[in-house]
């Protein structure tokens, strides 16, 4: 009676759909036991998948995304602009290694009744961001949604060993950074972002980045993650946070879809980077916004003023 | 007036919609005037794209796949079936390239209400097909949809250039074969059948194929496609067809989703070729189907007797 009652509790327990589970639960449960294959230097857990030998002088960079009718953009909008933004935010993250893109495949599935002009302009968004940073798009797969427009994007990329930058790596004390300003992106820039890539690769050229990934959820949920890939905890600087014009801060690290390099330094080289920076890319902001501590308990569970949270796709209720 | 008439009875020539347009009008107005970047040997209208210098010993092939729910699988199916299909169907063109499959990227868009076993038990799918095959899963996206549950699925492989096979190299009078038995396959084989990488590999490593495709849309589709790729015409020996049991020949020729190898080879090597496979495989059937022909006027617009079409995902109206 003992054994089966507790299996039951046990079973009762387990969240039984996906907005019970939430994102992070989610992906822990269906990485478990994933079959890698050779050469995978990373997996599930960073902006991308990092593929070669551990003497390779390049590694390649692996990365899918998906903006679907109704959660990433309104049927309404310009498909130029969806297009954009379905190939951007793939490139933000090869932005995000310090890599390189090279060559894209699309997965579109549409409506029967959806409008070829639609199309077209979903198309010669993507082309439009395919040209300007370098990326080909070489195939990809048409099919039928009986629901929402879905847009997948598989992209791959590649980095030098040497310049390939992980969340991993931040150690306590080292300097928190942020490219650009934050919050309010839902009002406009999500479907007309620049990914970093021009960013990414002069820093990696010029200065030892700790870790690096790009603010797809905002600083709330993301600089979370990075400070836990590296073992470390974090402070943030409240009254540092770029904010966008009419954002309070709160708004800034909570938004989402901003889109821009988060990272870290070795403390010693921040004002080699600040001069430096302003000289490279003097319309550009680049703001000191925290620190990496050494990881605590509490850290583990890390809080923010206010609290508040980022983004999450499977939100717990 | 004259020109105003004139562009008026053009515009509206114009497909309108998806389904107006058709798949091939789709392809062919989507993938006008696309980047492609560097390295492409093939691009769009492969199997896979195939990325490589002209003198690398190996090139790296890229495919992208979508399962959705209500098109590919219906909403009670075994989700690790599901799974299966969905790597199966990538493994499969990797396949038809004479290639290897590396690494996949899944993404995953599903209800909030969707429950966690069924997520487990699609990956459960995924996970089987993927050791059993030789792939990784390094990464990938959870996101919500709004509708229907999709699957997409990147795959990199790679091929020696040697051995890597197209759709383009038939030459008229090319024995064509094909593997296995044709026909039926909705009944329940398209969520359980076998990619057929070692088929092509042990293939390659033998014979010199001249061209070569897998079987998505069934022979009456996908013969004339690999015919035209490659300038020919072609005749079908209809009494040859390896019909699935309780199949007609026409259903083993327009069912589709056989995840069969389509290939040719020179007359002169098809004796070695049938006895050799009869050693290697004496359960799976390989059957002399047609032959290629000199490309005439009508082979632009082939047709098979009783007119069988192989599937189409937006078929004119």
């Amino acid at each position: 009676m003992k054994t089966r009652r507790d299996k039951t509790s046990k079973r009762d327990a387990a969240p039984k759909t996906l907005a019970e589970a939430g994102e992070n639960r989610i992906v822990s449960e269906i990485t478990r036991g994933l079959p890698l294959g050779a050469d995978v230097r990373v997996g599930v857990g960073a902006d991308c998948a990092v593929i070669g030998g551990a003497r390779d002088a390049r590694w390649q960079l692996l990365k899918t995304d998906v903006v679907i009718e109704g959660v990433h953009f309104l049927p309404a909008e310009d498909p130029r602009r969806v297009g954009w933004k379905a190939l951007s935010r793939a490139l933000s993250d090869i932005a995000a290694m310090g890599g390189v893109p090279s060559h894209a495949l699309i997965t579109l599935a549409a409506r029967p009744e959806t409008e070829m002009e639609w199309v077209t302009g979903l198309y010669a968004g993507l082309k439009r961001a395919a040209r300007k940073f370098g990326a080909g798009i070489v195939g990809g797969e048409t099919s039928r949604s009986p629901g929402p427009i879905f847009l997948n994007v598989a992209l791959t990329g590649w980095v030098e060993r040497q310049r390939c930058v992980l969340r991993s790596g931040g150690k306590p004390s080292d300097a928190v950074f942020v490219t650009g300003r934050l919050g309010g992106s839902i009002e406009a820039k999500h479907l007309d972002f620049t990914p970093r890539l021009a960013e990414a690769r002069w820093l990696t050229e010029h200065f030892k980045l700790r870790a690096m990934m790009d603010l797809s959820d905002g600083v709330a949920a993301d600089l979370p993650r990075l400070a836990a890939a590296s073992g470390c905890g974090f402070e943030i600087f409240a009254e540092s946070i770029p904010c966008s014009r009419g954002c309070s801060v709160r708004q800034a690290l909570s938004d989402g879809e901003d889109y821009e390099l988060l990272f870290t330094i070795a403390a010693r080289d921040v004002p080699a980077l600040e001069g430096a920076w302003r000289k490279r890319f003097p319309r550009l902001p680049l703001t000191r916004i925290g620190v990496l501590t050494p990881q605590t308990k509490s850290s583990a569970q890390p809080r923010i003023a206010d609290s508040p949270h980022g983004h999450d796709h499977f939100p717990q209720r």
